[in-house]
């Protein structure tokens, strides 16, 4: 959940990241120095009742921005979602950090500190993608493919790729998508084009886009019945739809970090990696370090890049 | 569905309804005169995807208002959700009736021809409340206290009837309802109100009402992580609502007719009344005769019944 101090700035931001344990405060008894570990922007305490409810990864976290350990010359600089991780050093607490296998190689396995799990775990997770189903995924960043990936990897027979940016759609082949769409080469909503190839809508449908039109159209977009619909983009805006898109049988869901209560999941997600039954390395296209920063930025704002890996230690 | 020809009238209305079938016409194999049935506003043909499909009651159906039987001095008259009810005699398809016990009381089971199947199976079938959950309930017409029905007979511990029409809470106390929240008696949104008095929220809504804004406040009112709502009410409007909602993982769902499929729920439904498991008289507060329709009318419009029988027989 991004949970940026109402003042905002200074922050340390950054909040996808893999690393060792340094040292350990007082109380911490589930980490040593040297363990290798991901920091998790969605806490997990295992303690209150939406961590002992076995169906949600969602809880409460009462942690403010303020209560940040970082200081320059004397003055605070707040956190950024328990994280901060555009950063050499970081201070987090025990509920927002996994320890994850001692051979996993750092520069891969960060990505399953956000963008992989939110995106696979939506489709397996909250979907709950069938053996045989038709799915659409709307966004083909790292979120949507990840998403594809979690659709095929359930068993999908179609998988209906969608992004208004067409030069995603060969990643997206990679992960497992056999049918693409760029709603820019129809006059039709892109609910109807959707709908004409599947006979009536697709089973599943992901928004991995982040806007309100796009929510609203993947709902739409899924077949009346039994459609099931995820939302997973991330907007502050309200979206507008028609009741009777739910009243004749469609269920709209949201996800928030593909359902994966973190500290269980990601350790679990990297032995899948280790195991080759998850691709992460595909997702990186680039490899920079913290200085390069804005350059990553601009690459990511202009669609040229998946993921671009920073390394955050000194060269 | 309620399916109304462009032109819209001259119609025959009416669709909730118990009658007996009088003569068949040619291929009908199902049906025989004598047989007691119940008219389906939504038909089961048990042969498309929809009907072969086990998740859902929703279908396709082709029939136009076109199709009516009725004539009137030689002009067509209009046939309404495939029933038109407000009729001493009516034609109906074989996919719009269903058979059920000859021992079951026609003045009373037409009510499970249209708003007590939808307010309970909501509960049952859609929202599948569990045992022990807490549920609120929005509106207290027959839908709604059928909704509460339901939710009672399958454990809800809480049921909080909510309702801008006090005199409907003593009702709704008949049928299991344990809580009442009047939104008039409060200043505070009433998805809040709900949040205060169940620690976050409830664990099922149902939207009984038919307004757009009232289904996003029964959406709200469920609490995050595993809250699900269920709209029922009919409103052609759009509603506008916050991802956020759906994301911190709510389900929004909907349905039509309960979620019944209706030729084989419908009379299981009479059987549960003959059984003692289902209440249905508690729901008819006045009986009138066709002729009296407009009385009933007004009645309803000022919320001073719950459901009126018509006797369209001549007296
Ligand atoms: N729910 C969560 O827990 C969670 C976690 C991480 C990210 N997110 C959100 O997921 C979304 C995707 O993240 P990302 O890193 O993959 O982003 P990204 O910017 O890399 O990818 C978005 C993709 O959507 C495409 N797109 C833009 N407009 C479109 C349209 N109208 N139709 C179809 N495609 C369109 C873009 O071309 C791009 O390929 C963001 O909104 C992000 O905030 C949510
Ligand atoms: N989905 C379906 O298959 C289906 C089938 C039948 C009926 N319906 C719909 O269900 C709805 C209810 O039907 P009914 O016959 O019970 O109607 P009704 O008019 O008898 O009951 C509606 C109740 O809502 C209350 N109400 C009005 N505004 C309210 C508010 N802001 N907050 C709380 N309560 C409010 C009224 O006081 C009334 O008691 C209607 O919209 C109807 O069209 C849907």
């Amino acid at each position: 959940m991004v949970n940026i101090h109402k003042d905002g700035f200074p922050v340390v931001l950054g909040h996808e990241a893999a690393g060792i344990v340094e040292s350990v405060g007082p109380g911490v008894t589930e980490f040593q120095p040297g363990d290798k570990v991901i920091p998790l922007f969605l806490s997990q305490c295992k303690e209150c009742r939406f961590c002992k409810h076995p169906k949600t990864n969602i809880r409460i976290d009462a942690m403010s921005p303020l209560d940040s350990r970082f200081t320059c010359k004397g003055k605070k600089v707040y956190q950024f979602s328990g994280t901060s991780t555009f950063s050499e050093y970081t201070v987090v607490r025990q509920i927002n950090l996994t320890k994850i296998d001692p051979a996993a190689p750092l520069d891969k396995v960060c990505l399953l500190s956000c963008g992989i799990c939110t995106g696979y775990g939506a489709a397996v997770n909250t979907a709950e993608v069938k053996e045989g189903s038709t799915c659409a995924v709307f966004g083909l960043g790292a979120v949507g493919l990840a998403a594809v990936m979690g659709c095929k990897n359930a068993g999908a027979k179609r998988i209906i790729a969608v992004d208004t940016n067409p030069d995603k759609f060969e990643k997206a082949k990679v992960f497992g998508a056999n049918e693409f769409v760029n709603p820019k080469d129809h006059d039709k909503p892109i609910s109807q084009v959707l709908s004409e190839m599947t006979n009536g809508g697709v089973d599943y449908s992901l928004e991995c886009v982040g806007n309100v039109e796009v929510m609203v159209s993947a709902l739409e977009s899924t077949v009346q019945g039994w459609g099931v619909s995820v939302i997973v983009g991330w907007n502050m805006h309200e979206f507008s739809g028609q009741p009777i898109k739910l009243i004749t049988g469609r269920t709209w869901k949201g996800a928030l970090f593909g359902g994966f209560k973190s500290k269980d999941g990601v350790p679990e997600m990297v032995k899948a990696y280790m195991n080759k039954k998850l691709m992460v390395d595909e997702f990186i296209t680039h490899n920079l370090t913290l200085d390069q920063i804005n350059d990553a930025i601009e690459m990511m704002k202009h669609g040229k890049c998946i993921r671009t890996v920073l390394n955050v230690s000194p060269q």
